[in-house]
């Protein structure tokens, strides 16, 4: 028999899995001021079987926690996607360039990067805005999960209803074995060709003596991956079939080739010999998907995982890019995957254990979606989770993460079993070969699917958290998403016709009106755990206008349910459209717009203006957001820059604004 | 009597001092993977008395070194300039605003941060190029300093004919008095109001047991500040004389004030009360210059620094922005200074000591040069000092230091003799009153130094370095400095009219072949101690023009001096001006443009072209750069981006490049 030591402890959020999923939520835990713990099997933070594309909207949120520019100056940049296909003599040619990604969505491009780095982000944020208090325990793995269902429905201060029994693993334990010492590492552990290794970690590690640990929580969140544990235990199901197409990834390689698009986003459709596709890297490096047709599943549906290795991928490819020639000297990992899509049936059990990330969906991975997907799954759901367990939201807001993301999870699925199938299958000999794929097919739907691919397009449907019109079950998920405020709040579209209602604030150039500096606005919109009051202030040099806007700010300071929350939970920035030369902040800008300090004076940083600017031209926000020039509106935004509300500045904005907010704020 | 230990040693350079210039000359020395060390008297990294503002071209050079986007991050950029002087009442108004720097010259413009953030981007950069070799050792002074006169000349690679005994302080010694306790540091230690405390420094330590080391070195250099150490040694003078004006600074202040802009850089000429400058800062701090007309100058020439204290500078404040109100709560530190302009005799000693920084260069710091000119001094003499002592150039190139940047001193210390007596003077009361400061002459004095200010007006004069016509000693500051190639390389300043020979090489925006990304080309010039090629290629799709880039890429291939120094030292940069969809890396540019390498294949980042992006424009390079875009021209900048030579492709071009390198490799 074997003698464990157990532990007990309180934490309000656990995290199971500190991949990029995981470490986004510990980065909002971080930024709220959360008690949280995150932990992970593995003892090792950056190994193989890795993601590395990085899309415009998740640039964006790391813009929002102020590391983009890490990851931009790192990165390989991807500007043009380049088709070859097969000529009427069979051999490849480029047929097509266009741009990766559409011109005009944001300041960012997609970019390529080694998911380690990324993480590296996540880790040193972390670490400056917890006080180093929340450190990803590694090694770590939850063996038990239990509930005290008396007290689950129970969201106050001292309710700790979820019980995790955590096992400490030994560094050998907790060492993938394909870490142990070879050169060219084998990812094939980690892909979805092999097992999941969790239950005999933790059958092996009690064997032995031991180190467990009792953690009592509020909230469990599973970012455990798609063989996660955590899912399991809550009994929820991952739908969805595996195809036949076998792809293997050589990842990533220093490529010695005299092909013309190696540092091209690049996809190749050989006439009868399968597809490849070019993702360039920083520092001279090229990951390869490369199709694998003499590879097949099995009776069971899944491939003999034993036939395949770094040669049969090389030759595979070097086939496929003919008459080009192909070698490498380095490679720094391979593996191998199967396409299919698959999504959780739950994202949700009662408010209290989420799942996010690959545990709830997984797809291929050529669109370099699913760490973008999984880490903004974190990013809904890590502020919801951050305001209300410090008792400043309702804990209804908590239901809306399903309702968002799951929906997104089925648009994933979609787009990548339309995309996936286009990129695996032979291309058409004319326009009589059916069973082909038609190369001007395949380019529409990678040009439909560029926004989708972007982030950009994600559209929250209506609830107590986004004042839009419709049904909230038909635009989510299906799940029943509650809308709490008695009155509904009325929201006018028509006065920020380029601001949608549920979807990212977008981002145009204006100035500081202190100082002239030009800025992204988006970029004022901060990852703080703040909802934005955007008060679009029209022309303040116009009486009529002045007076509309000090009647807004009047009721901003005299509203008592408002009022408590004004800049420590709900931030006010504002942006004006008179000329910067003709105004001043402190004679044009009621003071809580721009708010004194006895200690610091003056905020300088709350007053935009949409004004030319020295060095950067003129941003045309108003323009740009499609917001009158005279008369203004308001605007709030969630504290994911996604859009709740859009009101006038006069009498019944005033009170959508309230309305807003105690459909939100306990 | 007291004992020493003494150790002895050898380096190839030992740089004393480790303010901006040191730092900049160690950076250098950490690229150029060269022997050095850096010493520094004082224990403690960051202290007050500091500089904040960084120039233009000081920004280029930190993106030459790849840290220029932590500067612009952490920094407040400063984009307008605003002029306040009384009205015909009396009461200060603002007059004017102008852009804080001319528009277009630059991605970047002036920005301001604390000198300690400044110094941390040189440690850590150093840190990283030398392998953590180079680190600045602290608590270190300089004792004596003498050479080996019969290998003074002799640049051999076993030869150190300068000896320094160094002595090493304690804690308590190496911390200034200042230092030691108080809330608001007095900066007045370290002002041109005191005395200088080295030699206080070295008697008392020779008081005591203690630790010294002799160290024989090939080169060193003196970046020990106005008080310098070094110069001492060498006999050498700072000329020129101190004015009446002096200046307090309360640096840095939070400040409380209804004054419109505090966020703007901004001059306050007051009718009688004296003037100020505002400087905002990073977080919310403010750097305020506050001319004290009531502190005077004694018969000796000093003012006394007994009767200067922060009340004493909040005060003359507050009378000079009155009606305004100003105050503060917290306050970093306050100095104060008197104006004077004085510039070194001698930048150089026997081409073996050399002088930087304020060591030969002190005037008034509202201009925001000092930390600037001290940081591009060690930036000119640091890849002369790196080449030279590896071996690779010829010795006599060492002499363009002096010519170059006493020249450039000299100019300085009139732009500030200017500036600074427009700025403490009396504003004019009406056109007739001719002892008071017109403000027009003032605003236009600002306009006209503004491009010398941004350090972009640079143009250093003839020499083996810059093959430009006219005397060289007329266009440095009198060195004799030969161009030691026996014929004289003949350059076509016409080919390429916006490159100016002797000023810093421009940027433009291209895109790079392979992969279309843009960049601005000047990013592409890094400071790694190598000389850059550029070859403006022209159209390559012209068979005209193909063919004599292909002799010219033949001549670089069989040229017996060039050869050996390709791609090592001098590194080869393409910029082509055909459709970059029309073009083939491959087809279209001979492999001495992109080489080929057994282990990583070819080269990607070399060859660049001049056509439209997909998001950011098009460049418009060539003219820009004013270059013929069916023709081109060849171009060779020094490793600190400035214009050496510029010659046709042709035979002519050719010989051009051979005679210029000829001049300075060994």
């Amino acid at each position: 028999m074997t003698v464990t030591e157990l532990t007990e402890s309180t934490c309000d959020v656990l995290i199971i899995g500190a991949g990029p999923a995981g470490l986004m939520l510990a980065t909002w835990m971080a930024r709220c001021g959360i008690n949280a713990r995150i932990i992970d099997k593995r003892s090792t933070k950056i190994f193989c079987g890795q993601a590395d594309g990085l899309q415009i909207r998740s640039l964006e949120i790391f813009d929002s926690f102020g590391f983009a520019d890490r990851a931009v100056k790192e990165a390989n940049h991807l500007l043009e996607f380049c088709m070859w296909n097969p000529g009427s003599d069979g051999v490849i040619r480029r047929s097509d360039r266009i741009p990766d990604v559409m011109v005009g969505l944001s300041r960012f491009t997609e970019i390529v990067l080694h998911q380690g780095r990324i993480e590296r982000f996540f880790l040193d944020h972390i670490k400056k805005h917890s006080n180093d208090s929340i450190r990803v325990e590694r090694g770590v793995i939850p063996e038990t999960l239990s509930f005290n269902e008396e007290i689950l429905d129970d969201h106050s201060q001292d309710s700790y209803p979820i019980s995790v029994k955590l096992r400490y693993l030994t560094e050998e334990e907790a060492t993938p074995a394909q870490s142990k010492g070879s050169a060219t590492r084998d990812g094939l552990f980690r892909s979805n060709l092999a097992e999941d290794d969790t239950d005999e970690l933790i059958r092996k590690s009690k064997e032995k003596d031991g180190t467990s640990e009792l953690v009592r929580a509020k909230y469990d969140v599973g970012c455990d991956g798609a063989h996660s544990w955590t899912r399991k235990q809550l009994g929820f199901q991952l739908e969805g079939e595996p195809t036949d197409f076998i792809w293997g990834v050589l990842a990533d390689i220093i490529p010695i080739t005299d092909f013309p698009d190696i540092r091209m986003r690049t996809a190749v459709h050989s006439a009868s010999s399968g597809s490849l596709m070019v993702i360039p890297r920083e520092s001279k490096l090229v990951r390869l998907y490369i199709q694998l047709i003499e590879v097949k599943p099995d009776a069971s549906g899944r491939a003999d995982r034993s036939k395949i290795t770094p040669e049969v991928i090389i030759k595979a490819a070097q086939k496929i890019i003919a008459p080009y020639s192909l070698t490498y000297e380095y490679c720094d990992w391979w593996t191998a995957y199967q396409i299919g899509q698959r999504v959780g049936t739950n994202f949700d059990y009662r408010s209290r254990v989420f799942l996010a990330g690959d545990a709830v969906h997984t797809h291929s991975p050529k669109a370099g979606q699913g760490m973008n997907v999984s880490m903004q799954d974190a990013y809904n759901l890590g502020w919801k989770l951050g305001l209300v367990a410090k008792g400043i939201a309702k804990p209804d807001i908590l239901k809306t993460y399903q309702s968002e993301r799951r929906r997104i999870a089925q648009d994933l699925i979609d787009f990548d079993h339309k995309f996936s199938r286009l990129f695996s299958g032979r291309p058409a000999k004319d326009i009589l070969d059916e069973t082909g794929v038609s190369m001007s097919e395949f380019k529409e739907a990678f040009v439909k699917g560029n926004l989708f691919a972007t982030g950009l397009s994600v559209d929250y449907g209506a609830s107590m958290l986004v004042a839009k019109d419709g049904d909230a079950a038909d635009q989510g998920d299906g799940t029943k998403v509650s809308t709490t405020n008695p009155t509904k709040v009325v929201c006018r579209q028509d006065l920020a016709t380029n601001i949608r209602l549920g979807m990212r604030f977008p981002s145009f150039k204006v100035l500081n009106h202190a100082d002239a500096r030009p800025w992204h606005f988006q970029t004022k919109l901060k990852s703080d755990g703040r909802f934005r009051l955007i008060v679009f202030a029209g022309n303040v040099l116009s009486p009529v206008q002045k007076s509309r806007l000090d009647g807004f700010c009047k009721f901003l300071d005299s509203s008592s349910f408002i009022r408590p929350h004004l800049h420590k939970h709900i931030a006010i920035l504002t942006l004006h459209s008179s000329k910067r030369m003709e105004t001043e902040l402190q004679r044009d800008f009621p003071e809580v717009l721009h708010p004194f300090d006895a200690h610091t004076g003056w905020d300088y940083d709350s007053v935009f203006v949409d004004d030319e600017s020295y060095h950067e031209g003129h941003g045309e926000a108003y323009k740009g957001y499609g917001v009158d020039k005279e008369t203004g509106c308001v605007v709030i935004t969630r504290p994911d820059q996604y859009v709740g509300f859009i009101g006038s500045l006069d009498e019944d904005g005033r009170a959508g604004v309230e309305e807003y907010f105690k459909g939100v704020f306990v």
